[in-house]
């Protein structure tokens, strides 16, 4: 009997407090594990998933992309499918949407863009513990804004990684970055053809030291041209960051 | 040695999903041991605290005020005081201001009216788990906010509150009932010289079973006039509802 295999993508989101992180492993908890568990129940069967990229401990994703093979009668309504994955899922797990792609579609490397934002609150929130930074003293956004603007463009942004990961190049194409300030919330958006482990967390902790330790704007650059981690700012906490958007040249974003 | 005595009213806000409510308790984690906990460290002695009222286990507050009495040499400034009082609290409590008060003036006695909150999402929201309530159904706002009009007014509201509590009087004013929807978010709020236990919920409840279950508008007037507990809807959970406002004639709100 011949089996017809239709991929999908699944477009999911996690609060990611209790989870390290996106990746299945070896004894820790990860998104990816749950996910696959919940659809191995829906769909009786084993199933492999394989996401956009890795989250690390502690960080959310309001959309991430999954791809995923599944028998094509085992799908009647793309609807109740979602609805039935989100009953098992865990509360901090949602599935938003399956789109059916073609055979080679790629949840990792197809994608053309990421954004992440990071979110940081001043004065203490007790609704916000585990979703935002609680910074006391007020940054000087203008000043970070414009220590932000050197960031933009195509380049080695080898002090911003995690050391010791195994990547081929460090170059980086930032198309988006930029701090808004919303009453006592600060948020930082940033966009790139692709990410370096860290980078994020970094880039926001060297933008606070020019917003917050009287670095000046010029220092980004000086770091950038230094690739050398040590003249970055300290990483900010995991419970701020949130990778908010993937784009895929076949996968149309609601406006 | 005479000591000076000034009363303060203490503006505080609260996740809840970690206490048995505000007030203190055998056996039971709740908001008020926390903050006097917190006020007995920075003060280095006993204080007793008055609440404007009881929140019921995971119920949260933006907005409670309490009163507590200190020697008024022990604050020399308010900022830090509250400053000292927020590094010790945990992160799901927060003290907003520290308000010198009349020596008479009473957190529970002096309030002249206080506002809710209820909140309810439409599909699923891993950011929202312990903040608001998930429904899955959309229920009809406009037949939700010709009924909430039938609540206004002083009335014997005895139908909404939890059997057997201690009242004189189950006579209250409701000021403002009216349903908002924003997107997939629908908030209640209800504004009131004073509550019945579990009053908030147990309205809520009703108004969904004429937004969602085909009861006519003209059910909650029914329900009012039965004063009977059983011919209300059923109390939806405790991690949607917010004490938002609370009104002193002393108090000036920011606006």
């Amino acid at each position: 009997m011949q089996v017809n295999t239709q991929r999908y993508f699944l477009e999911i989101a996690y609060k990611g407090t209790a989870y390290h992180g996106w990746q299945i492993q070896q004894n820790a908890v990860s998104v990816q594990e749950k996910l696959q568990q919940a659809l191995q129940t829906v769909l009786r069967q084993e199933v492999e998933t394989t996401g956009a990229g890795r989250t690390d401990t502690g960080v959310h994703a309001t959309k991430l992309y999954v791809h995923v093979d599944i028998p094509s009668e085992k799908i009647s309504s793309p609807q109740r499918f979602v609805h039935a994955l989100n009953a098992i899922l865990p509360s901090d797990i949602s599935v938003q949407r399956l789109l059916p792609v073609h055979t080679e579609a790629h949840a990792r490397f197809d994608a053309t863009s990421r954004s992440y934002e990071y979110h940081i609150h001043l004065g203490k929130n007790p609704f916000l513990q585990d979703a935002s930074w609680l910074l006391r003293d007020m940054p000087d956004v203008d000043k970070m804004n414009a220590a932000a603007q050197l960031l933009l463009g195509k380049k080695d942004f080898g002090c911003f990684s995690k050391a010791h990961t195994q990547v081929f190049t460090n170059i980086c194409t930032i198309t988006e970055a930029r701090w808004v300030l919303d009453g006592q919330r600060l948020t930082f958006h940033i966009t790139a053809d692709r990410f370096l482990r860290n980078m994020v967390r970094a880039i926001v902790g060297t933008l606070l030291e020019v917003g917050l330790k009287g670095k000046p704007v010029e220092h980004v650059a000086e770091v950038i041209a230094s690739q050398d981690r040590s003249q970055a700012g300290a990483s900010v906490p995991a419970c701020g960051l949130y990778l908010t958007q993937i784009i895929y040249p076949y996968i149309d974003q609601p406006s």
